[in-house]
Order: structure tokens, then C-alpha cells, then sequence
């Protein structure tokens, strides 16, 4: 008989959990396995609360394996290293991202694209390549092979540090790789929740004039005088919308609920990108004459690279980039997820794990 | 009264136009400007026909503005030049594409970009900036401004060469601008009429590997042996497009009719880029995940500018590079506009505008 996940390895772990589509979280006794040579063991501090969280919570997207323990914004301190890890110590500030592992040797993980790994293992939700299934940050204590953990400066706090190893790197990302960095050129971030404000944020700091674009009037002042936007644009409004036709160089378009793209290809300049970073359910429309006409392009992108994360850890201490958080205790994970889910938060729900404990 | 188009200039031409929207062709007289100081004056005696030219006559777009007289795929012989004009001399092969003005002077006519000029002027359907109508290349005589006049190299047949002015910078442009002339790359050329089966030829002429894609299996042979294609898929054929998944770099996608892009987008590896230069007159189902989940971009593009189609006349001369046509006489026409509906042409057809006329 297979053995519980509370048995299944040495190290006594807590978890918090959901076991069936209700997405419910509760208390989920969990194991870890001891720390091998190329392991990092972690004391979890901080969990970021992620959407993807709340979709896999709730089989949102089909595919959830119960029972599931959530969380891959994952910060804390290091309390062991095996004996090949030279980068990390006892006592290091580190991060733990969108996935544990990956093959190493194919093409991608070779040029430092680990996320597009065929062979990538999920930080949750998914099996370890030993056939171990994988348990997120809602919990006390991890795991895992150091090179899929980092480092975090320490002029970052850490709390805030969280998202930006998911909705931080899904951003940066797609800014690096398309060429969105160019100092003056104008950005728009669509949509204002824990990706879009920290692509605000990214791109203020590349030099970028950065406009929202929002439903929601009322997100205006907060984007501008807290975030540091230079503008905002009510897409409902087609006033607006048509004054702001062809002015834009890039768009990062954060939204996963099935959306227009027309209205938003129509402010972007010749040449322009329009970047997607969310993932709706269903095909969006796209109307081929608005990238005929006037030459415009759109892509995707899915979070990054290991590499491409450390520098992007490194960029936003530089710059002093955090998310802005609703921090909450392990109790509060319910009230979180239903407010998560009417998109109620300034910007991401950060769960501090330490004193959760206590 | 508006003066009739037979009489509104002095220079007596005679046309082949639609007047209503049955697309029927038959002789129509028109007149010419006086040759200006920056004009070449030319006698046509090739003209390409392009589904464009089949979409007007019939009014299929909705804009046209009868009596119509189609044809942007010219090459003639140049009569007589302007003062201004140094480049062209009575005597020379030249050739006209799909607009006869732009306004010289916006970033994009300043950047070699006029195909995305704001007043570029279409060679037929349009209006000059001086108010007068524009009758194109189903004539036996044209006056255009040199901007907008190229050098057919002398080793270019004249016939083959007609269509490259619309269907051959249609798809050398976007090869060009998206980076997609990396020999030993590997293309997808999807639909295999006027536009693609010259793509394939210039894709060749780059080095590239390349994969013809289309409905229709018995266009297999003829994509190898005749056009030099490396392969062939069966875009209906489930298994073969199973095997050709994330094989390819870049796809070109010619295709006007609604089709489904998701097939296609499969078929790129990582950062792969699929090129629309088709106009189809709905939106397309685009389904975010295969951009994200692989790293893909779709974009578009539209013609191109005045330097680069004379590098692409250059680069065709230089690789040996015309379409395959059949070429029609005048009476033929309307008999072609209806194979041309069917795409029943092998590749294109030109009309023999000179020995029309006897």
C-alpha cells in the first residue's frame, strides 16, 4: 500500500490544503524528504497567494490532483544544504518558484529556458521525477534541488519579496525577451492585480512612460500617485480608448478572463507587441486586419528562466521592488481566496507562514 | 459637371473595369495626366491579377467605388519622364505595385515604411491628393509619380516578374522584418496560391528548409519537384500534423478564408512565429495557451515599402525568381476572375496587356 503523504518521507511537515473541489483549505499533514546532496531544505516564512492557487484549489482548470497544497511564491531561510551546494548556507534568505525541477539537458534547460522544459515539475500539483508528488508553500518546510532556488537580496523584505517569484518573473520576463525594456517608449499593463502592478512597477524602473488600462475607474488614483503610472485609460470608455489609438510601443495584458484584444491592438503604434501573460479559458478573438494594417504583433510568454529569475530578484532590489501586499495569517487563507476571486486585494495576499504557527 | 473619366485628363488610355458589383470586366476608357515633372509616363504590357483585383470588382469588401478599373501588379515599358526624374529613362523596364502616392513626408514615408503611410494612395479605388480618381494596371498606359516606380532587372521575364510587385513583397517584406531568413531554418508555408508558392521560392533563395502546408494533397508533387519545396503536410490529416509538432521556426500564412490558427501555431517550436498576410473578413479563434505555454508570437504584416520592394525585384533577379502564371489575354479575363475564385490557377495570372490590344 502506497504510504500517506504524512509518511511517505522522514521529515514531519505541516501543510495547509484542499481536498476537493470546494477548494476549502485546511491543516494537511505532509513529509518531506531528507535534504540530498543537490538540496536546499528551506524554513518557509512567506507564501504568496497567487490566482493559479485558487484555480487549482477550486479544478478550475481540470487537472487537480487531490489533495493539493498550494503555493509557489514561496520565501524563507535556508536550514540545510547537501554537499554539492556551494551557493547557499545555513541561515541565506531564498526563493522557490513555479517549479522544483526540470531535466537539465534538453535544449531549453541548456540556454537557461527552464520554463519551456518539457520535462519541468510544478512546485505543486505535479510529480517529482522519482514519482513523489509535489506540495506547494502553504506549508511549514521544503525541499528542494538548489538549482530552482534563489537567492534573495537582502534589501529586499521579504514578505513582499514573495510574488515576485511568480508574478514578478512572469512579467520581467516578456519585457526582456520582446524588447520591451527601451527608456521613453510607452508601455500599457492591462489589468491591476498582482502581475499588472508589478509590471507598473518593472517597467517605471527600465525607464518606461507606463499607462493602465483598467474597467475599473476608480483604480486611477492608486496607479497613479502609489504605483508611479504616468497615466491610466478606462477601456470602457471609447472616448478614451479612441484618443489613445496608436500611441502605445508595447502592451502587457495580465487579464485571464476571455477579453477584446481589437480595442487594446488599437493603441499600439506600428510595430507595436502586445504581450499576453494570462491564460483564459477560451480562444480570444483576433481580428488579422489590425495586425495587417498597421504591422503589430502578438505573443506570449510563460513566468522565465532560473537564471533570468535571479536577475530579475537582483533588478528589483536594485530598484527596491516589492509587491504590494495584504499580509494574513494561515487562517485567513478562505476569506483570502473569496476575495482573491472578486479580485478584492491591494495586490497580492502574502501568508506568513512563521507566525502562522504559532 | 464632373468631367467623365474618358475625358477628365488629356492623355487618352483604354481600361478594363467593373462598373457594378456582378465584377464583370469590360473596356472602359480612361485618361491619363499630362506627364508631371516627377512622373514616368508607361506603357503597361503586363499585369498580374490578384485576388485583390477579384474582391473589388465585386465589391466582396464592401468599399468600392465603381466604375473600377483593377490591377496593381504592372510592368511595363517607361515612354517618357519628368524633369525631375534621373533614375528612369524612355526605353526602361519598370513596374508599379499596390500604390501610386504617398505623402513623402510622415515617419513612415521617412523611414522607408510608405506601405504603412496614412495618405499612401492605393493604384486603383482610391484618390490621388489631388482629388482625381486612381484607374490601375487593366489598361494599356499608367503615369505615376517615381516614388512609387521600380527597375524590373533586365534578367527578370517581364510576365513572371508582374506579380512579385504585390505577391512577392507581400511575403519578402515580413521574411525580412521578422527575421526569418536564417538559413537552415525551417518554414511553414501554409496555402499554396500567388502568394505562397512564391514564398517557397524566396524562402529557397534564403536557405531556408521548407514545408508547404494546404488542404489539398495533390498539390504534394508539384510543391516538390516544380517549386522546390523540402515538404509537404496534409493540414487536414490529424497524424501528420501530430508529427509535425514544434518542428518548425516560422510559418507564413497565407490563407484569406476563416481557418484555425491553433493547428497551426502547434506546429512551432519555442519562440516561433506565425506571419498572417492574409485578410480574412472575421476574426480568428486564438487560443492564448499556445503562446504562453510554448513561447510563440503571431504577427502580421502588409505589403511593403518602395527600397524594399526594389530589393526584393533585386534579390529575385538575383536568385533567378519569378511566380509561375498563366498568362490570359484581356478577352480572358472574366473567365479567370471565376477559376480565380475557385483557385484554379497555377500560380497566377497575368494579363498580356500589349497584345491585347490588336
Amino acid at each position: 500500500m502506497a504510504k500517506s503523504p504524512e509518511n511517505e518521507h522522514p521529515i514531519k511537515t505541516l501543510g495547509w490544503g484542499a481536498r476537493d473541489s470546494s477548494g476549502l483549505i485546511s491543516p494537511f499533514p505532509l513529509s518531506r524528504r531528507e535534504n540530498g546532496d543537490e538540496d536546499v531544505s528551506i524554513k518557509i516564512l512567506y507564501c504568496g497567494v497567487c490566482h493559479s492557487d485558487l484555480h487549482t484549489a477550486k479544478n478550475e482548470w481540470g487537472n487537480t490532483n487531490y489533495p493539493v497544497v498550494p503555493g509557489h511564491e514561496i520565501v524563507g531561510v535556508v536550514t540545510s544544504v547537501g554537499n554539492n551546494v556551494k551557493k547557499f548556507k545555513a541561515g541565506d534568505q531564498v526563493g522557490v518558484g513555479v517549479i522544483v525541477e526540470c531535466c537539465k539537458s534538453c535544449e531549453n534547460c541548456e540556454e537557461d529556458r527552464e520554463n519551456y522544459c518539457p520535462k519541468l515539475v510544478y512546485t505543486y500539483n505535479a510529480h517529482l521525477h522519482d514519482g513523489s508528488k509535489t506540495y506547494g508553500g502553504y506549508s511549514d518546510k521544503i525541499v528542494v534541488d538548489q538549482h530552482c532556488v534563489f537567492r534573495i537580496p537582502d534589501s529586499l523584505p521579504l514578505a513582499g519579496a514573495a510574488p515576485l517569484l511568480c508574478a514578478g518573473i512572469t512579467v520581467y520576463s516578456p519585457m526582456k525577451y520582446y524588447g520591451m525594456t527601451e527608456s521613453g517608449k510607452h508601455l500599457g499593463v492591462v489589468g491591476l492585480g498582482g502581475l499588472g502592478h508589478v509590471a507598473v512597477k518593472i517597467a517605471k524602473a527600465f525607464g518606461l512612460k507606463v499607462t493602465v488600462i483598467s474597467t475599473s475607474p476608480r483604480k486611477k488614483e492608486e496607479s497613479i500617485s502609489k504605483l508611479g503610472a504616468d497615466s491610466f485609460l478606462v477601456s470602457t470608455d471609447p472616448e478614451q480608448m479612441k484618443a489613445a489609438t496608436e500611441t502605445m510601443d508595447y502592451i502587457i495584458d495580465t487579464v485571464s478572463a476571455v477579453h477584446a484584444l481589437d480595442p487594446l491592438l488599437s493603441l499600439l503604434k506600428l510595430n507595436g507587441k502586445l504581450i499576453t501573460v494570462g491564460l483564459p479559458d477560451k480562444p480570444l478573438e483576433l481580428p488579422i486586419s489590425s495586425l495587417v494594417n498597421v504591422r503589430r504583433m502578438v505573443g506570449g510568454s510563460n513566468f522565465g528562466g532560473m537564471k533570468e529569475t535571479q536577475e530579475m530578484l537582483d533588478f528589483c532590489a536594485e530598484h527596491n521592488i516589492v509587491a504590494d501586499i495584504e499580509l494574513i495569517k494561515m487562517n485567513d487563507i478562505n476569506n483570502a481566496m473569496e476575495r482573491l476571486a472578486k479580485s478584492d486585494v491591494r495586490y497580492r495576499f502574502v501568508i506568513d507562514i512563521a507566525n502562522s504557527l504559532k
